[in-house]
């Protein structure tokens, strides 16, 4: 019998990283899962200063704080002998970036500008002013339209290029103080192998590199004739592809969590990806992931614009495949938000005497309703609208309230919004008759709300396999991390020896599912309207 | 120096009645108002069976006992000299409607029908089945078009006709059994006086007569040939006036209360009435009653049809004068739904640190926030529309939302919502060229919110004084007592006499009001498409 050998897989999320240590043979995880709590969090201030309500930053030192956690505390916790690994694995959230120097350090970490909030992390769902966005988007859609086809035919305020934009006008010493802005997972590879040139395939999309294409000086230019050269200045522009190692541990990364030398690390991958190695990598299937926001995705073999597709990247997941990326901007976020602003204490106190959680409890009430029973729609949009329009203009509504309308049937339809938000994506799916057959999911909420699972299945039409883990994205990372170690020849004869197993599968129960049929056409009547333009409410609410 | 005399003024509401004892020569209150809560409030259970929720139904008994208590303890309580009451005047809720025999006992107090809903008296806000409105209105709509000039180019679920083709076909036996349908004010002024047959011009418009006119047997029996007898037979078709006394009071009552037989009864008024009344009888003014619902109402020397009034009806304030009622299904209401349904415990606890109520802390935190910073808009149809479109099947909407939205931001666009259904109706007015420069304003939330108040004037842009009363409605029925006991010659030169005076006026602010007119001009849009049937959600979400 041959020897064990380990993978770890990383996983670096909005608040925390953690870290799962997988035996590559057939993906199972040793017990202890570590997680790492980023001291600065998401930054709502600077040295005392709060920070605009757009700006989402964060602090570099945190995702090393975590690196040396999480290496040692896995390994250490799960009594393994540290020879063994063979491979790290690495996802981050996307588009998370940061400006450094030559010697890899992050701007914000000098001296000069520990005050300036541009010399920080902005994270994936940091929004760059408006008018820097529509300036660019302008550009690009007037004479750069194949740009847009990356990204869903948009550039939103989240995206690499209005990130920089915004650095060059409004802090222009940080710009030209930069070496490279590169991707947060990128920094934190390069920092474990000291690898400094490095831009991993995974984060393509949204940085509108397409295949080996980058968008030209021309278009720059236009946009601002100092920016032309942004790219070639202060990007890396060689991308390393997710199947092949991107390097080795350095001896310091070594010395400092006894791992061995040999360790590759592989090119990181996208978050959301890593839920997809550890579902199967599978044409036919959507990959749900529920977490504060969602994200839907599916893999093709063909290039293929789905509407309101915010990534189309080419190798980002595996070779010769396409990952499309849709998703939703709030899910858990909503259901907290509700939770913290709406409901009366008496549920809190019947939920503790029903030894509940309020979400579970509410869900108890709400899951007693037949479909439909609480004459309510909602469109989800509490966090503007990411697929399929990118409108951060619009906004969260409600509408069917009446003076009998409870707090669980609010929190159904809140429920039911987001759902019908994931239907809409699938549609468009069916526009590029792209069939889908089987949904993965994963996340939080996936294990912990069974009637939004259930809710899910019903209006999709569709089976759903919920992930028997709560780190599925990291195994999948390590899965990355086992192919860079050399115990497989590819991604996906990986995927399909280390996937995860099934906690559950939801079915559509036939009765609601039609019953939703109809409550949906409604919905997407609402909808509608407030998208394209028929009812500027939305529209006004945020530019006024 | 003459001898004083005074009135008592008894006001009939949804869940209490309360008198006031008047001297009738400056309509000054004398200190001690009298309040009775109804034993069955609004009754939502019969005999331990829930009644449907569309269902609202008192128990007549009730009047009465407020009857004996109240005669007897505003005046034993003011300790005056009972001989000195000259006249009684009633107001009640307009179209609570409830059968008698031709003893004038309620059905619902004989013992046969104790246990039958439809012997009871049908509160104002009571809906017959949507169906049998349909039916009625649109036979109507097709050859009847004068009968609805009265109320607004609409018959609603509310209105007497529907209440009365309800028990006609869903309990035939009480129909049958029923001597005369009549309204509640009526039997409490009949109950008086023993006149047993009485119809009070004030409560014509709901009940589709129009001044000296009826319905036709045609347009009866074009709905059902059995119920074409309706009015004939089953209602009182003689119309007392408000200016005259209909009777006096019965040694019955005398001997019970102590007061004189010589004591006059006026004919009753409909409840909003009794505070134009006590605001003084001119025209260019608009009386706002704001309490769980509100109305709107004008006085005119023609008939105008104004676009969503729901009562026109001549001679019900004072001779030669029309009185147009629009209204709004849910204001108190609204807010209370809101504070019950949504609002945290850590906001309840702050506002008993503050010794507020949490209204009144509601209002702290959204009267420091600028006109639109919220960045919400709300339609405030929680109850359905009552004007200016009448329509059950609309409801409540919430549009704008966002993580960052406060209870306090929802609560102010909730205000604002009640305020901008408030304008709508002053469009209506200025569509007829009806001017209106000053409004007067009676309810328990004049007083209460200050925030409101300013609101409504700012969107209004015109001067609201704020009667100096918690009692005006009851002031105002005093004031038709006093006519009727001949202390005056007229309704209009007693309620100059003896109107109420102005706690506080409020000016619109001229910044604020510009900044609505923008907003409100949204709010329209958004309106009126859920309004026309642009948007059919609110109406798909009633009916299915």
């Amino acid at each position: 019998m041959s020897k064990k050998r380990y993978s770890i897989g990383l996983d670096f999320g909005t608040l925390s990283a953690r870290a799962v240590l997988v035996d590559v043979e057939n993906g199972a995880p040793l017990p202890y899962a570590s997680v790492f709590y980023y001291p600065h969090a998401v930054m709502t201030e600077l040295c005392g200063r709060p920070l605009p309500s757009h700006y989402a930053l964060q602090h570099p030192n945190d995702y090393i704080e975590a690196l040396k956690f999480l290496l040692c505390d896995v390994t250490e916790n799960n009594s393994i002998d540290k020879s063994l690994v063979i491979g790290i694995g690495i996802d981050f959230t996307d588009c998370t970036v940061l400006p450094v120097n030559e010697e890899l350090t992050p701007l914000c970490m000098l001296d000069k500008y520990k005050n300036e909030p541009h010399a920080y992390a902005k994270l994936w769902k940091h929004h760059a002013k408006e008018e820097y966005t529509k300036k660019i988007s302008d550009v690009a859609e007037g004479d750069y339209p194949e740009l847009l086809t990356v990204t869903g035919g948009k550039i939103t305020s989240e995206f690499l290029i209005p990130k920089l934009y915004e650095v060059y006008l409004d802090a222009p010493e940080v710009y030209a103080d930069t070496y490279k802005f590169i991707s947060a997972g990128d920094f934190v590879a390069s920092s474990l192998t000291g690898k400094k040139e490095l831009h991993s395939k995974a984060f393509s999309a949204k940085q509108h590199y397409r295949d080996t294409k980058y968008p030209s000086k021309e278009f720059f230019s236009a946009i601002d004739e100092g920016f032309s050269d942004v790219y070639e200045k202060k990007t890396v522009t060689s991308l390393s592809s997710v199947e092949e190692p991107i390097g080795y541990l350095s001896s310091e990364w070594a010395d400092l969590t006894g791992l061995s030398r040999s360790v590759a690390v592989s090119a990181p991958i996208v978050d959301a990806n890593g839920a997809i190695a550890a579902s199967g990598i599978d044409q036919g299937r959507a990959y749900l992931v529920l977490g504060t926001s969602a994200t839907v995705e599916i893999v093709t073999a063909s290039a293929v614009t789905v509407r309101g597709s915010i990534a189309t990247s080419y190798e980002s997941v595996a070779k010769e495949l396409y990952t499309i990326e849709l998703a939703l901007a709030a899910v858990g976020d909503l259901f907290d938000w509700f939770v913290k602003n709406c409901v009366p204490e008496a549920y809190f106190r019947a939920a503790q005497e029903k030894g509940l959680d309020i979400h579970a409890y509410l869900s108890s009430l709400a899951e007693k309703q037949a479909v439909g029973e609480h004459r309510l729609i909602a469109l989800d949009w509490w966090n503007g609208s990411r697929s399929v329009v990118l409108d951060n203009r619009l906004s969260g509504l409600i509408v069917g309230l009446r003076l009998s309308t409870k707090p669980e049937d609010i929190y159904r339809a809140l429920i039911e919004s987001t759902i019908f938000s994931v239907r809409k994506i699938f549609d468009c799916f069916k526009e590029q008759e792209i069939s889908v057959n089987l949904v993965s999911a994963t996340g939080g909420i996936t294990l912990k709300n069974p009637l939004l699972m259930q809710i899910c299945a019903s209006v999709l039409g569709l089976p759903i396999e919920c992930l028997d883990s709560k780190h599925a994205t990291a195994i999948g990372a390590s899965i990355y991390g086992a192919v860079a170690g050399g115990a497989y020849a590819s991604v996906t004869e990986a995927s399909q020896n280390m996937k995860c197993p099934i906690a559950k599968t939801y079915y559509p129960i036939k009765e609601d599912n039609e019953k939703y049929e109809k409550i949906y056409t409604e919905y997407e009547k609402l909808r509608d309207a407030f998208c394209d333009g028929t009812l500027s409410t939305m529209k006004y609410l945020f530019e006024n």
